[in-house]
This record gives C-alpha cells, structure tokens and sequence, in this order.
C-alpha cells in the first residue's frame, strides 16, 4: 500500500487538522469529539445545517462546511459512523438558536448514531429534525444499509437545505426543502479499481484486470453486476438508464446532471462520461438545466465514477444557485 | 488498462466537448483547429491572457478560462503540445485590442509551437508576448526540457496574469507581473503510481510496489531519485526543502503554499501533506498566508502530489485575492 499518510491511525486527525489550517477562514476544527464548524456564526435564530458520516468520502461533509451549505460536519473513522457524542457536540456547537437539521447517508450505523446523538442534543435543548439521503438505485439493501444507500445525490440535499436555512427558512420548511431534494434525486456508480483502506492495508475488493462493477457503493458495497469492460459511453448507459427510470424521467422535464468521481478518477474522464449523460438525457427530451462534474462524494483512491440527476422545479433551481462559499463548493 | 474512455484516439475531443456542454456560461469551444476560449468578451483593450499545452494536466489548462483568468486555452493530444496554429488561432479570437499574453510551460514543443504560433497572430496584427513558467527544481533538463519545466506554479502565473489584465494593466505591464510571478514561485512533485496515456495502454514508467519516485515530471519525466515508500511527512519534507532552499526563503516571509494532487490522489491525503508542508515551512520563521489543496495540475490518474510554493507581496497577494470565475477556480 502507498499511501501519502503517517500513521494509519492518526490519518483522519492529521487530514482534518491540515483542512482546518488550509480553511481557516471559513471552518474551526474542534478536537475531543473530533468535528468541524463554521466559523462565522450565522444570524440568531437561523437553522443549523449539519452532515457527517465516516471519512474517506472527502470533500463530503467538511468541504461544505460554510456560507450557505452546512454548518458543521462530523467526520468518523474511515468508512465508519461517527459516534453519538461527536454527533451530539456539532448540533450544539452549531445550533444558532433555530434548531438543526440532520443530513443522513442512509447507512445503519450513520442512523443510529445520529438519533443517540439528536436525543443527547434534545437534553440540552436542541431540537434536532433528521432528513434521510437515500439516492442510489443499484440495490435495495445492502452490507451497511436497510434500504437504498445515500451516495452522491446528499451533495445537492446538503446545498438545498444550506441555501434555505440561509434565507431564513424555519426548522419546518428547511426540512421539507431537503425532504423534496432528497425525493427528487437518484444515483448509480461503477467501480473501475477497489481503494484501500489504511488501517486495511489491501484493496477492498477484487476486480479482475478486465472488470468492473456496476452500481458500486460507496464504501466498495456489491453494485448490480460485474461485465467486462467497456467504453464510457456504454458504460454510462448502465448508469443512467436506471437512473432516469426510477425517476420516471418525461419529455420536458428538467433536471441537474451530476457526474462525481470516485477520487482516483481524472476530470478528463468524468467530462466524457458527462457528455455522454447528457446525450441520453437529451434523447428523452429532457433538458439538462444545471451541472456539477468532479470529485465530491469519493470513495478513497477507488476509480470510477456516479451519475446522479436531480429534478428540478423552478425553487430548487433557485436554492442550488443561491450564494455558497465552501472550501468545495463556492459561487 | 480501465479508462471512462470511448476510443483513445478521441478522448481529447471528447473530453474538451464534454467540458464545454458542463460549462457553457463561462466557455466556448472552437473546433478546427480546437480551443476553448472564454464566452464573455472583456471589454475592448483588455490584454487577453491564453495558455496550453498537452491535454493530460486536467483542470489545467481549460478550467482556467473565464472572468479574471485566461481568455483562451489550446489542449494538445494527451501529453502532446497544442500545434502552431491551433494556438495561432487562439490568440486571434482571444485578441480584445490589447494584445494577447501567452503563459508557455517550459516543454520544448509548447515553446516552439507557441512561438509560431505568435508569428501568425503577428501576421494577422495581433501583438503577442510570452513568459515562461520553470518553477520545478528537481532537475535542470529533461526529457522534453531545456532548463527547468513548468508544473504547479502554472496556475499562480495564470492566476496572476489574468488579475491584471482584468484591472486593465496593458501588456507590457501585465507581462511584467507574470514573470515577477514566475519568478517567485517553486515546485516539486513525487509520484507513487505511473498514469497510463489512453492511446500507449500501459503504465508511463514502472514503479516497484514499495517505490516512489521523488522528483517526477508531470509527464512522468524522471525526477531526483527512487526511494523506499516513506512517511507523508518524510515526503513532504523531500519536496519541501529544495522548494524552500531554492527561493532562499528567509525568517518572516510570506507565501502562498499550494499541495496539488497528481490526479488519482485524493483530498484527505492532500491534507496531510499539507499540515506537514505547512509545518516545515512554520520552523523556518515563514508565514503560510494563502493556500490552496487540490489536484490542479494533474497528470491523468497518476498518484502522487507536488508542493508549490510562492513567495509573496502586497500586489502578489491582491491580485490572487482578486475574484475570478472559471470552472476549476472561483472566489
């Protein structure tokens, strides 16, 4: 295993540390429980946004940390949950007196521990309102989830419920916001080569040289189906496809194409994956209204990449281009 | 070998379409010869400020085009300089009347090709000047290199440049800045995995599965030497040393220090890098004034980082504060 790290074990601490010293305009990192806030306090009474979920996923959650995004992001051990009380402390560091919404990956452990973590949160006098993200198509259950597996589509469900706490949305709307964003938005990835996990040491799963899987999780979970490989835009075929039926995509339509790398893919890839999205999305006459392409929801060095299409009405579109000011994401 | 790729003798074209697809409020994509030249024309007598070079270095050199940056950027084959009169062709749409200043990493193909290239533009009335970026210490010569070869400190040149030319500095001026920028920025890179060019198929360069290369071109050219995979912080220091020694940086100065991903590494081992880079450059009495983490100057998917590092002023530093709006850097 090469690796730019020191110790496995001190891996999520040192990257965070060099976050928070790269960013220290916009985010604090705070230590013992590890998270990271924002470090400009939004006005009396604004909702607090706040994301986490294991590391390894980078810049997802602490790179939206900011104006008009999230507040505070707890990262866990690589792959892993955060625990309840890290959870616990980022609702009441961030909590402006408004209350906090809670994006949830649906993983298990995610889950539980941001309702132990709500429920230490609530003794203190924080009300905690949770919004499950739940965009990916591949498999209905899997190694950590009951259900669908949340993945890149928490991207725009993050920026849609920063953008309303932002304008002075209530605990009420700002959920309802990130409830509608997280209905209208699907997901599905292939695998071109497995990451490795530090403290693992080998590769998460096996792939032949000539292989690849679609519907990948994002933790390495088994997708659909291994083929042999193929071209990018057959390959995006599969991805797409699945995508658009399960959101019942119409002509006339609308909608934002995300195309995400997985960490160890090159733009130059994700923008012929893009292109080739975009025609299959244009050959159901549906018009491709917003775009993202780039790495934000990884999956370590893994190689591959997702597609995610959101569908967008006219106040979605006008909270995904409201003003955020990330490390990440900025306009 | 597994690329998102359609046949390798299009990727570029692909690729580059894609782009323009993703990002059409800021660029424009010309074909025959092909370029991508910004879609808002600044005001007439701006200097227009365009650069290139082989395709392969994702975002650069594309993703640099809009508001406060480059005017045009030319992408040659995978690893290949642009050709003369794609670059010509450049320069003349690009031409606001104020003349063009042409950014040239020091490859000796892009400065032949760009040197043509100003000669047609001259034939067409169009006055075109160049400064050269060689921030790379590892080696004098190289494979494709008389003297040192340009690497990260590209996109502060680039970043620079274009700040000036948006305040209206004319051309002689803006050169000037350029290569004040030019000369006070340092970089050095190391590889841990060879990237593998579309149409060649197999790794650039072979590396053991405990071996790093210290050094590494951005096109795989040989660096320094070969060592035993070390630490973060042991590499760090092996690029952050001659960086530092090479700009003489003394006890109370101020940088900018920029921990570039090679293109498969992803943000959170950038990080430690960076909280290492940070720290050596700390004990020497040197002040981290700004800073950027990203993979910004790529080498396809290869593995690895490089640490820029430039020495700042009052004006350097304004005119990389100054807002720019493209689609790799926006503030």
């Amino acid at each position: 295993m090469k690796k730019l790290l020191n110790d496995p074990a001190q891996a999520v601490d040192e990257s965070v540390e060099g976050f928070g010293l790269a960013h220290a305009d916009l985010v604090e990192v705070r230590t013992d429980p590890l998270f990271v806030v924002r470090r400009q306090r939004p006005p009396h009474g604004t909702v607090a946004v706040v994301s986490g979920g294991g590391a390894g996923h980078e810049p997802l959650h602490a790179g939206f940390v900011g104006e008009g995004m999230l507040d505070a992001a707890v990262p866990g051990a690589v792959f892993t949950s955060p625990t309840p009380d890290q959870v616990g402390a980022a609702f009441v560091a961030a909590d402006a007196g408004g209350g906090v919404l809670a994006i949830v990956k649906n993983y298990t452990g995610d889950v539980l521990n941001f309702e132990t973590a709500a429920e230490l949160a609530d003794a203190e006098g924080v009300t905690v309102r949770t919004v499950l993200v739940h965009d990916d198509v591949a498999v209905e259950d899997s190694l950590y989830t009951a259900g669908r597996r949340g993945v890149g589509g928490t991207v725009m469900v993050e920026k849609i419920a920063g953008a309303a706490a932002a304008r002075g949305d209530d605990l009420d709307a700002v959920a309802a916001l990130a409830e509608r964003a997280s209905a209208a938005v699907r997901s599905m990835g292939v695998a071109l080569h497995a990451p490795t996990v530090p403290h693992v040491g080998r590769p998460s799963f096996d792939l032949a040289d000539d292989e690849i899987e679609i519907g990948i999780g994002i933790h390495g979970e088994p997708g659909r189906h291994r083929i042999p490989m193929a071209s990018a835009d057959e390959i995006t075929k599969m991805l797409v496809e699945p995508v658009a039926d399960d959101l019942g995509l119409a002509n006339g339509e609308k909608v934002l194409l995300f195309v995400n790398g997985m960490g160890g893919t090159p733009p130059s890839e994700l923008y012929v994956v893009y292109r080739a999205a975009r025609r299959l999305l244009e050959e159901r006459g549906v018009t491709v209204e917003r775009s993202l392409v780039g790495s934000y929801v990884t999956s370590l060095e893994m190689q591959g990449c997702s597609v995610t299409v959101m569908r967008l009405d006219d106040e979605l579109t006008g909270l995904w281009d409201a003003p955020v000011h990330t490390p990440a994401l900025r306009w």
